[in-house]
């Protein structure tokens, strides 16, 4: 038996200087702006690199420059990974993401300065890329760390903000995106135990039910539409008789209504689904109070976590947008559409979360993941896997989401006792 | 009995010429602008003058710079009016307004070479400031010639391109705000025989129906909210559950649905009503397409043709954002309310045109005005007032708007028939 480390904790006071160095170095006037490959992410893997250093830890980095900070074990048992992303959204917050770095390095940082052996290595990965703000596409650095993304993507998708090549940026911050196109792996499935991503919820869920630990059960997948538009005709709003009218604002008015209505129906077959419309937009130099709008852009986001809600989900916009275009006369035009796959927590993950949280006497509730997060690419690559969400307020992606440092000590004890007697899988 | 005219025809080619001359100098690559106030209506005016010089038609002006060029008639009987204005929305079409100045013009040149003086005299009114597109106000020339703009109108209302205060833009175009301030009126309802507003159709009723002319019943009011906004809260399209939302998109969709069921059944009622939502804009500078939107703006255009479908109207409006906003936790504000009185023409001058056009065997339809026109001013202020809309293609407000020069031929046949043998009020 390993010892049980009921005098070990983690090393919050590294992780709130951290924190504090991030927030001051990384933000202006509003809110925290860490671009993936870009000054902010680059600073916040300096900073992690730098605590490792002091640490001692086995420092590597992979081609798309992922950030792996190692403690050593007793055994060469398949190793312990605890990870998450460093960048954030444009004007985002301070805790997304950064918190499960920072979550990882308070645990190994207690082990060390505690002198504690674990009995596996115990990795944390600081993962590049996450936010899909900056790069249309999903889990860039968790999936390049299983040499997963393809030539296309990096050859071809832009950051939103300057227009860069992915390959360019991973380039430019010392990666070798040549060996990403050939596929190179840096991480093989089998030598990993499991892997846990700690993460704020970004929901009210926790909050809401004053509880301070999620413990993830699935991860949402979804289908999105960044760029729909639905096409109808400019027209008097006076003089267009209503038989006459292709209103495009009406027509996506009743898409999204009809959408919310399906929605709800799921929802009460005990169907897991979220559908969104975030965006909308008339086209400024067209339209008129007086006029009937004959173009309107919009977005769609349509979430579940289970792969065939959303076939049925994306089944059902299609007859929608069909029925809607015939009655109203409009030509819906759903442009791209990116997604990604439902992934299921591994359930002896999910066991020792829980089972650790309970011998801690910490209130943890199971639930579903609604945001993406890397933790999917490795349940797809078959790393048992598992997320630990830590209450957070004000939501997320914003200036105001906050992280109560109790709440995150709570999870840090949670995985420090993971990492001292981890779940066996028979490895 | 006056001459019934059949040898004297409507100068057709001295409104082409100024077709013409308007749209090559008040246009560049798209579509015609004729600012109120501006360079465009202001070129508009200088041509319309020059015209009137050539024709030596009396001329005057009044404070708020409408033109008004008279053949004298043969008796001092009230005289007969006929105008429309010279201004257009940016980025709009020739004809809208304009053509009701030249069918005028066409008229009395008609008169004028072929030496017919009319019964009595015939004024053509180039009206100032109908489209309020560009200050935010209805009917101001018109208005203004009866000496019913407000001082608070005439002080606050400002141009939407320029923030230039409306008595301003007078006052620089040659007018006199200080008289208007004073309410000094140009007209008097009881030296005007009637009053006929020629106009394009801008709706697609003509063309479906294969008719040139419609003889104009009624003119809708309206009521209009330009700068409405629906507020709710900002959150993460996966991990925000239905319950939680306040989804100010979801909301407004609903309302604009709700809204033209609303439509669906008064129309079924037999009522006239049109409601439209032309402008909806989520805040580009928040919304992301994995966000709940907190906050959507847009328009609202509600017009009948009655005083009570309007109220009925206004109060459903109430009650559904009371619902509404209740129901998905959101708050709607309609911002600043404008809009204008519904005007019916008057029964003898409906007659009247359409008992020229039986004559001419012309094909006219009687239907009611989707859009505000100046005619109803001049209904309001108690003068008898018709409009004949002249087929158009292609709608209005937009470059591609077309008038077939045979359709504004035949509305200019039945003027000058009305001319020739005005009806007869008792006056």
């Amino acid at each position: 038996m390993h010892r049980t480390g009921s005098e070990v904790k983690p090393d919050i006071a590294l992780a709130e200087r951290l924190f504090a160095e991030l927030r001051r170095r990384t933000s202006d006037d509003r809110g925290v702006t860490r671009a993936s490959y870009g000054p902010g992410e680059e600073l916040a893997h300096a900073l992690a690199r730098r605590e490792a250093e002091r640490l001692n830890l086995d420092i590597e980095t992979d081609a798309a420059c992922n950030l792996y900070m190692t403690l050593r074990g007793e055994s060469d048992l398949p190793r312990i990974m605890i990870g998450s992303h460093l960048d954030s959204v444009p004007l985002g917050g301070n805790y997304d993401g950064a918190a499960g770095v920072l979550a990882g390095l308070a645990v190994v940082s207690g082990l060390a300065h505690a002198g504690q052996v674990p009995p596996r290595d115990v990795t944390v990965m600081a993962i590049r890329a996450e936010e899909s703000a900056w790069f249309n596409a999903s889990y860039i650095g968790s999936r390049a760390a299983f040499g997963r993304l393809t030539p296309q993507e990096l050859d071809t998708v832009q950051r939103s903000t300057d227009d860069l090549i992915l390959s360019s940026t991973i380039d430019a911050a010392g990666g070798r995106s040549e060996a990403l196109r050939r596929g190179q792996s840096h991480l093989t499935p089998a030598e990993i135990g499991f892997f846990v991503e700690p993460h704020i919820e970004q929901g009210p869920v926790l909050v809401n039910k004053e509880v301070p630990i999620g413990v993830v059960t699935e991860i949402r997948g979804s289908f999105r539409y960044r760029r729909a538009s639905c096409r109808g005709a400019y027209g008097h709003s006076g003089a267009t008789p209503r038989e006459g009218r292709q209103d495009a604002v009406r027509a996506l008015a009743t898409l999204i209504v009809e959408l919310d209505a399906l929605w709800s129906r799921m929802d009460d077959a005990g169907e897991d689904l979220t559908v969104t419309v975030g965006q909308v937009r008339t086209d400024p130099k067209e339209v008129s109070f007086s006029k009937i709008a004959g173009l309107v852009e919009f977005s769609l986001d349509v979430r579940s976590g289970s792969h065939e809600t959303l076939a049925r989900a994306s089944a059902e916009l299609d007859s929608l947008i069909d029925r809607i275009s015939r009655d109203q006369k409009v030509i819906f035009d759903l442009g791209p559409r990116t997604g990604s796959d439902p992934a299921s927590m591994h359930p002896v993950v999910i066991a020792a979360l829980e089972s650790a949280a309970r011998d801690l006497r910490i209130p943890a509730l199971k639930m579903p993941s609604g945001a993406g997060h890397d933790a999917a690419t490795f349940a797809a690559m078959g790393v048992p896997t598992g997320m630990l969400f830590l209450r957070n307020e004000n939501g997320s992606h914003n200036p105001d989401e906050h992280l109560d440092m109790a709440d995150f000590a709570l999870g840090a004890d949670i995985l420090l006792r993971l990492c001292l007697g981890p779940p066996d899988f028979g490895q």
